[in-house]
């Protein structure tokens, strides 16, 4: 990204990008702003505040051209510019991201996952291989990566977060309803479930 | 809850909580807000000002009681009021989402999982059953459910979403990457996945 974009900013630029992704299977050609805070529930001038970082103009009474917008969106997040992660924890929610062939769209290359079970070992999901987590350090430098994701189980979330730290992985995006002891080098994202669902349901 | 607390003041009280349920698991009876913040790599003024709400007084230089504190959160979140859930798709992430024993402790009841697979119908994942989908409306009315987690492939979620909206579902908190076309009374949690990712790696 060129531009420090806010959070929520990208949060919302992410949706809109979903929605032109349907507009564009259902061959939709334009859409509004009004359609896109319809759908999200939000107000249309904030969509259309959103959309000036995208630098695309849209028409009266016809709005937006999917593909254009679409297209700016995506040169605005940098999904063409892939990003590689590991998911280590081979569980179903580790095997659950790794089907999740949506990722790649969005820059986020899932190159291969780790587990401590020797059944799971060798054994290739959607085109990544699961390698046994004593291998870890080794492929994070032969490949350089710098993203990890957690999914172990969370009595053993610390101890394996332990040995990420010492690989030269940077960016812990956290699965585990653990919070995480880590150096200040370590950057980590909670995905904080049961934050989200008290939100949510709390009126 | 009885107040309405910010939706990043809830965020973080979740997080303290797991932190206090690790203390209490290797047994260390008090907490300071520094040490909390440190955790969560935030500033202690933030973790006291959270605290205030929950009526908990700390002692100079020992901090807080972490079972008194624990046990204070959970009250002022509503832990103890259990909110009815079902899971609607039993894939891999629905399958993840049963599996996720800390869920029951945050008020979160999963009853059962619902699929269009005669292969997974009858199954029993984690005590909970997977019902076939022409199941759903029945037991949503028979059993009182408002919340279905949906976790079902992208191509079906908006079908899905609308059978929902028939039924008396009133939150979908959705974990497919669709965003849904839903009626205003129906209240919707995106879990957008790739919206956190960009955020957390774009610096």
């Amino acid at each position: 990204m060129k531009i420090d974009l806010p959070t929520k900013t990208i949060q919302r630029l992410t949706l809109y990008h979903s929605i032109l992704r349907d507009y564009i299977f259902k061959e939709v050609p334009s859409i509004s702003s009004q359609q896109i805070a319809s759908l999200l529930k939000i107000d249309d001038s904030q969509v259309r505040k959103d959309i000036t970082f995208c630098h695309v103009q849209g028409k009266t009474k016809i709005g937006y051209d999917v593909a254009e917008l679409k297209k700016a969106i995506e040169k605005l997040l940098g999904f063409e510019k892939s990003k590689d992660v590991f998911i280590v924890g081979a569980g179903n929610l580790g095997l659950a991201l790794a089907k999740h062939d949506d990722f790649k769209d969005y820059g986020l290359d899932i190159l291969a996952l780790f587990d401590v079970d020797d059944d799971k070992v060798a054994q290739v999901i959607n085109g990544k291989k699961i390698f046994h987590i004593s291998k870890l350090n080794n492929l994070v430098n032969r490949m350089n990566v710098e993203i990890a994701i957690l999914t172990v189980p969370h009595q053993v979330a610390q101890s394996v977060a332990n040995q990420l730290v010492k690989s030269k992985i940077k960016y812990i995006w956290n699965f585990t309803p653990v919070v995480l002891d880590l150096p200040d080098n370590i950057k980590v994202c909670n995905e904080n479930l049961v934050g989200n669902f008290l939100n949510f349901t709390k009126n």
